[in-house]
């Protein structure tokens, strides 16, 4: 309710059309139902082509397919699934012919509506084989918010020579998401090397004083190089939607 | 705003006393208004003698005094300051000529309404003479919000036998705060002899592994007790809202 | 034993009724006697209609079978199981035939007396569908609490507009539970937002930084917002023990 | 030294304007060279009206005043020096009339060159009055960066009701930095509230169990909020630096 | 070698009766020879009816298999693996037909030389049922010692009053070994009534902010009642240990 | 009371001696009475010759003043007061003339009572020079409990031989204290080399990653060394009275 | 490229055999080829006999099959994989007739090319049974290293003595790789003894307390004997890297 | 003492030059005489111009130049003490003329004997100004240790082009000590393009969530290069003692 309806209203109140009553029913609820309605279609203006997203670990199969089912009855949404082990994607793979899974990202997708692809390259580095789970999140989140993403693998500092090749696409990315795990050291290098954003995700590989993605998420908070934002160990889903956000903002 | 002064309102726009343009800036702040309005209502109704706080740690002498003058200036309600240095209150003694400071609690009242007393007796327990500064924090928040309050010091669970003469008193309390450093144990072992809610505030007393209050902590949330709240470290002042809450709940 | 007791037994030792060594052995064990009988009259007094608990987690299916056998057997109480598995429960359904449970929150429960309603709401508010297992615990416990429920689901601060309708319930209550996991900070909200005591119950659900509920922990033990006293770890059942005694305080 | 130069080059190898010998030496060092200019060049480019930082703590009144004085004398650029206390500019006060200092964020500027104004909003959020040397910090090196700063001041969780007037003005920035101690909170609640992205900022302010900031650093991490990206605790410089890259990205 | 076995062995050089190579080579190695006898000598006659021990965790059945098989072959000795899974018992069970596997305790033991009971008692009081696997390997532990044990069972902090009837056991153990998990209260509060070292064992019973026994175990080391030796979590055996040197010091 | 002159008592009401009431007002109090003079007359018995503690951290000058005046004036007890400062000490000096202050152990003593010497040898063996403060603390404290004190000191692993002369007085004590920072490895070596029961101290002292004692602390609970049991960080005084303790059980 | 190639190629360009298109093509990526050539140049000399390593924890076996696969077919290095599970090793053992499984240390081993034995021994050094697997792992990359190793098995300071019979090994070693777990003090203890350099490996193997290896690591990172060089917890291959380059350094 | 000399004992025991008793007297003590010794002599030879050291810190003033002061007295040693306030030095200063003070790394130095040089190049590399005093006590230790040094400083991996000119010196070195704090990423970067051993040194250098080192600590441990020994947190005497046996081994 913006101002122009909230003078029609009590133009209708003047005029006698609207009962004192019935305008003070309509008004009551103001407050919240302005700042929920406002939200709602705030986001729904700017949400074209975003996903609704399930995080599925600790959610027992029922309430996934409960949600899910839901959202694919109800909605036009994209819609994503995010910690999905296989067995769970087994158990609501029938609620649409079209629902797509990533083995390796753990990741369910049904795309129904066409996405607005954003300028601009988000580039996505990791740091060893091991940390492709997570940036498989981070690429199928990303897409449904109509990233363009190049990929950048297993070019950890242990040999910084084979980031060198790709100092070009690196450069020309006008957002970067590294995933590294171990000392995650790779965030803090390559936000030396650029001039945009990084969004750094630590990741739980490792050995035993990497602590479940600890050292590298110390590592990465204490980054010496600057531009260097960070997510929750192992989150490339919340990596993607902040590098969204930076394409679009 | 509640739903008779929306109501009277409206009937001023009815009637035309009050015009559509100027009833349009009334009510175009009313969600936002509404809430707060709600809110400080309620809260004044609610909160009569109630203090106004000031955490005054990590504040500058300059920004307590500015706070403080403007609570003094301002409104009538009482005010608390807490995490006062001695040095804080010499540069704001001369506010008020009725400020009170209590060294060992550090803390900063002025009383200037009437407190009304909640039924029941607040019980503010201390396991040893070094968490006193803490429980007089408690003891000043307390006395604001109208609690009945009895002490009992130095009553740690290194010798048991202490206890056993207070158990009376212990039990007849509507609600507890027990304050200790070190293990903490005292939470656990007076929640097991009461039936009220305990509120625990673990203290930074203690030898190095006590790890600033980190052994007390952990040791009250792990309570084997039912029935005990816990607040943060050295936060004497959290557990008297609590346990004020709890008097007026 | 009280003071008429004491001095009727006195009484029959002056005239002879009792001999004194009947005496001695009936006042030998006064000290203590004393002491357990006064808080398990207490208790029964005030437990009308309470649980017995049993905390199944770390007993072996062996050791569960017994205690609650005994408990059935034995007693009349209502009586309450926690973090039980549902092999576990298969293990002793034979026990009883009105043993019920509750799969979502691993609860056993026997109810076999009337429980007294206390008066006023209680609020079990959560952040998420992951946290309904811990709100599942807390809300059996409460039900044999006597505790008048209200559930508030789904309500995390992600978006904040979504607790706003739920605003007249929250302030109604007189005491609330808020179960969140991540970064917990719907206790803090909640507790700005009412003036009742908040119970805040973190989870262990997150992403790996959430440290098993190290963050939401934290987080609540924070909070800026008075009046919030936190329990243990997904301690559901903790939670709605310290509800409980706060409705009766 | 681009395509284009290195063609001339060899041209004039190729013609004998330039020996081989000569050539060699040019090429010799262009793989670190190259890489040092193209790494410069790129940034003295996209630099033009940043800063040059001089992180102080840690460092010597003597090495601060060699690094700061070197800057004055041979370069141009506009020069941040970060945590800086008051006895260390006294100690470097006279190296440029046109030092300024920033006693409550504890920084040192001096602008020499024009800075190019970012297009949007940086929306700087504290949570409390405490937290406001950090967003000083964040607040002075946004400037530098060309920022249009607009500062929202103590609006923590506790009263979330304050962060609704503010709605506008949140929603309105293309980028926010949000600095908050004890919970952290405020930073998942602005976030679900915006669709920009938020640089969280953990404060160090807080009782005991903050752990020095670990608490809203945790908090912020595992915000149950999207696009959210955390830099180190009482970082305000770094905040400001990431939001800075994302105004221009 | 002592003193008289040198003087010995230097009298046979000096009549000839031992050629001067040969007491070289016995007294070549008399350095680390004599040492290592010492110590074996000495630890021999100490430990007449003494236990070998094999930590089985972290060891193949292969392994544990041949350092029993080796022990039974070899030696006299009393025998006793700590924590023995059932399926390793089930795989080494047939290397001796008086192998005894305690289930609970997860111990095996071999006892076929006669123990030396030690004078006084060694109470092993325990807070829950939970905590009764550590206190069996504690048990098992202190038999093969010779100590002469008493078991309290389920006295945890939570019914102090349960803690009074025991009192009189308590005060007469020699040595006493608490075993508890959540906050460990026990300890302090048995050390607080009684007048003989306790060994504090944590263990890792409880809910999440337990932290695997982090949480008793820093309980047990800030104990506020002197004379508390603290033991590694769920470490039954080691607390034996200690307990039975104490014993017999 | 024992049973003896409850007997007695009971036979004065029966004989008229004593009258109903007034045994009621003698036995009423019995329960906690019993307890709490059986503690302590149990504790006077036991303690000749024991000192009364004062932990003076944390605690302000006025009050160890007040506590320890009225242990001098109403008590004839040996008196120790731990963790006081020098300028602690010059406040408290004009008590008694015969307070007697150590510097390095930062101890206050005043001994009135002869003190009983226990059987057998305790050594307190330290690591390093930097660990005497610790050392002479639990020094003083053991001397008040009457133990035979040896001292070795500055053989820390690194130097494992400068053990080996000192391994004759380690095997011969009753006990031992062993008082070691950094990695804490003497307790693991001290108790592999002798037969008898070893209390370990962690102290804070060490490089960056001791962590105020923690790498100690740690090491010495993970002891792979059997008998061996811990106290708190720094805590010379707790170390002494459980070997005092060990010394008389 | 080098200085001689380098001018080979503008020679070639001065005389018209290259063209300066493609001179321009073969130098464009000099810099970074330079850069990676210098450096793999540079390793294939050193490294000749080393082995090529693939991590293979976190990887799944088709990313394990697929790497393995190709250093097989391309190179003729020598290969290794480090924690490897049973399954892996069945699901690749197809790929090379020759690959080797360690079962303990859970490595695979693909030796094709002569190694250059190095000059000096590597001494590895546990503390018990369970450090073998890291041992294993440390020894199989050692050997690939062209290292001379010997073992010394058991020898943790709960027994120091038996260390005596194997100092002169030990001190003959030039480098020397110690594991252990629990209090991981043998570091210490052998650093103390020797004077080459000592790399130490805490493992994971304890009781609660050891925190998955926490309590090794801060013991080994604290030693008091100079000369210890830290790895990451049960990291044996890096072990074996480090005391390899020391052996060629 | 070797075969030969107790040859030479025994043979005048044999011919009567030394009487039984006075052979007793010299081989009694022959195992831990000769354990002594043998380190003794071993480390006399070897150490030719190594430093004694003493590390000042928790020492006392007095201790300090007892120490010191011995050491000068009686040896004819170099002699180190680390970190050496300014407040020290100027209290033992008088004790040589030629004691040295480096105020940057707190050390006290004085030099009699001729160092032999180590061959090979030792290179200290720092990531920050601010990790300068750790790389100054390293560098003070490494010089009397006989190293030839390199100092490269300020190449942290926030501009890892830095390091680019500085990679000859890098890779010609046999050891090299790495100093950083922040993320201490610079530790793996270096050991990835370098086959020489490196010695990480964490500093206690950076933000809030450096944790006083422990991100630096971590991120070290975990480096995804092979190669990196870690040492405690500040620790640069420990780094050098490390590379100074490197380069002798």
């Amino acid at each position: 309710m913006n101002r122009h309806r909230l003078a029609d209203l009590l133009e209708e109140v003047r005029t006698g059309e609207l009962a004192v009553g019935e305008a003070v029913d309509l008004l009551r609820d103001l407050p919240y139902g302005e700042l929920v309605e406002a939200k709602v279609d705030n986001h729904r203006e700017l949400r074209q082509g975003y996903p609704e997203v399930v995080f599925c670990q600790g959610k027992t199969e029922g309430q996934v397919r409960e949600i899910l089912g839901y959202m694919i009855r109800e909605r036009s949404h994209n819609v994503l699934a995010t910690r999905a082990e296989p067995d769970l994607f087994s158990a609501v793979s029938d609620l649409h012919p079209d629902l797509r899974y990533n083995a390796l990202g753990r990741t369910i997708v049904l795309q129904r509506e066409r996405i607005q692809v954003q300028e601009g390259i988000l580039a996505i580095v990791t740091a060893g084989t091991a940390d492709l789970p997570v940036a498989e999140e981070a690429f199928e989140t990303a897409c449904l918010f109509g990233a363009h993403v190049e990929r950048i693998n297993d070019v950890g500092v242990a040999g910084v020579h084979r980031l060198v090749p790709n100092l070009p696409i690196l450069r020309q990315a006008r957002v970067l998401i590294v995933v590294a795990g171990m000392e995650g050291a790779l965030a803090s290098v390559v936000a030396g090397l650029v001039d945009s954003p990084v969004v750094a995700v630590p990741t739980s590989i490792g050995y035993g004083a990497s602590f479940g993605g600890l050292a590298a998420l110390l590592g990465m908070l204490n980054s010496c190089a600057g531009g260097v934002g960070v997510v929750n160990i192992d989150n490339g889903y919340g990596a993607a939607c902040l590098a969204g956000l930076i394409l679009r903002s």
